[in-house]
């Protein structure tokens, strides 16, 4: 991955601001910026909507990070974030033609992290949050979500949340089980752990155990916080024990925590026509071979070079599209859920090595902003 | 000035992001994001600086404003200055080759802009603060240039006090006088007023009265604030009264208040071979034509349709490249020195109607930054 540095050090810099408008006279200036300038000013003043109409606002997102859980690599910095914020720009402007702009904070402050967000806010027609850790993202996003009117969304809880759900509904339709019926183990309970529990149990899973890095997340045990206490309360299945317990008679595992966790004895303890999605990134909680050897049916991973890659790229470029289009105050659980099935919908006949698009197969973010706006009406 | 209007309906905004990577296959998505991106973060959690060759960061500055002091629009709030901030990074892009994004601040309280400006500097590679009324704007930027370490430059004091001073350097060529000897009236004691004063006191002028709202300055008026107190302690004229009193004798008039306040009478009564700098817009303080006809030798103006423009983008375009381009981590008073002279050496024979640069003559950002860089060795 040297590659990767000498590629950064060629470009110095993934992105760059382009001007859409003429400035080669006096009188372009004199349209763009002042006198002219001043009439337009006035106008927004008069009626903040007119923001949407004569700035870049309607197109611009800021991905914020305060580099506390970059990546697999933890909290590393916000200096550390900006070449990872700077690339999910890339994938929004080429996926999405969304206008992204990185701002990565020197600060871990809850409050001041809000307050920070809100008061940049006016520039921006939408929020990304990214990199965030658990728990304090969650407080981040619901404070946010409330206290302001346009789209807040961290796309590390609901980002992988949409995909895990395209990618699931058309393995059980490959394996010919049922979203009420199964039980899943999801390990891992940080944000891409507890918003994947909550979008499963919101679209019909009831048997799901939660595990964090002390095991299995049980109602009684003491010490947990809020958000996975609230998941394991919507849950028909309690437990206790290790993953080694969870998964015994489990039909779908879903790993986002670290790599090679999961042993072939694990997954031979499942039910037949096991779902393995083993998302660590880069190594998986089992590799994908050992996965099928010990009898998995589809095993998926966040990786480019095994079949059926579960990408957040599927998802966030065309619900900040669609978001930004029909100017949605909010991206709704209704919008997420509709992402998710048009996902799925996006493979016609779903097999074992095809649940999910390929992030290149062209059109994928324009049907999901379609799916989105239609929500949004 | 409705063309304005349509002129920003039709663009939707003059901003955009690009991206400068290619992001067409996996192999491409592998290096500019995940897993090749992990690579990079570590190489910047271990050394910050290299989030300058790595990212964008080099190139990058944020226009800040909180749409307190806007044009002379006055406090019309965040939203309503982001057209305004727009038309600046477009200006920054188009003669500095500066990648600048409008950061517009829903909060007008000082310290809390100080604390949010700390706290996106990661993304940065410099701060251009933006009509930020005064006084707050001179604590906002004395506090970030002693706590940050990328150059801190708020336009409405700087730039526009640099091209005040290298316009008068060569008004007083035309009319052969001399800095130290001159009588200077400063009329506007705001962020330019305040700055314009200062620079040129900080040049060799001695004999200097500043006025605001309420009439000359003086050093045992009361109430005033520590800001303009400190502007009449370096001058060793004092006086009391209003604007005519101020203008009798005076060598100089710089106007950055309000326009038609100056009379005829009042330029009668200044010294012989006069220097009027009417810089109100998008009303001078007097017209040009007026001025010259009750007996004023040079004339300049902060309209493009009168010769000698007083025109900002003149300055700072080339005052960041320089400073970007050694990363300095200061916008010196030496270089801010610099930058004037440069732009007064560029007229090569200074006339009456030809005292400073006309923005669209081509290098100028160029050799200002060349300056700015000579000052940072």
């Amino acid at each position: 991955m040297n590659d990767a540095i000498t590629f950064h050090a060629r470009y110095r810099g993934k992105l760059e601001m382009r001007s859409k408008v003429p400035v080669a006279n006096r009188h372009d200036l004199s349209l763009a910026y002042t006198p002219g300038v001043a009439k337009v000013s006035q106008a927004i003043a008069q009626d903040a909507a007119r923001a949407y109409t004569l700035t870049s606002k309607w197109n611009t997102v800021a991905v914020v990070s305060d580099g506390t859980a970059v990546l697999g690599l933890g909290d590393i910095g916000p200096a550390a974030a900006l070449p990872v914020m700077e690339g999910k720009a890339v994938l929004f402007k080429e996926f999405g033609g969304v206008d992204a702009i990185p701002i990565c904070l020197d600060t871990k402050d809850t409050q001041e992290i809000i307050a920070i967000v809100k008061a940049i806010a006016p520039s921006f027609g939408g929020i990304n949050l990214e990199d965030i850790s658990a728990p304090r993202c969650f407080e981040i996003e619901k404070t946010l979500k409330k206290e302001l009117s346009i789209p807040v969304f961290h796309d590390d809880q609901h980002g992988a949340a949409i995909v895990v759900l395209a990618g699931l509904i058309n393995a059980l339709k490959v394996v010919h089980k049922d979203m009420s019926e199964i039980k899943v183990v999801v390990c891992g309970a940080g944000a891409a752990g507890i918003a994947i529990a909550n979008r499963l149990l919101a679209f019909g899973v009831k048997k799901l155990l939660l595990l964090d890095s002390k095991g299995i997340v049980s109602a009684d045990r003491s010490g947990i916080n809020s958000y996975k206490r609230a998941v394991m309360e919507k849950s028909t299945l309690q437990a206790r024990g290790g993953l080694s317990e969870a998964m015994i008679g489990a039909d779908v595992f879903i790993g986002v925590s670290k790599g090679n966790i999961v042993t072939k004895e694990m997954v031979q303890s499942m039910a037949t026509d096991s779902i393995v999605f083993a998302l660590a990134n880069p190594t998986p909680e089992i590799d994908p071979k050992d996965a099928h050897a010990a009898g998995a049916a589809v095993v998926a991973t966040g990786r480019s070079d095994f079949p059926n890659q579960i990408n957040n790229v599927l998802a966030f470029p065309g619900i900040f599209r669609g978001a930004l289009d029909t100017r949605a105050g909010q991206i709704t659980e209704e919008m997420k859920r509709a992402a998710a099935e048009t996902l799925a919908r996006w493979v016609k006949k779903p097999t074992a090595e095809k649940i999910i698009p390929d992030p290149f197969e062209k059109g994928i973010a324009k049907v999901v902003a379609l799916a989105v706006k239609q929500c949004a009406k």
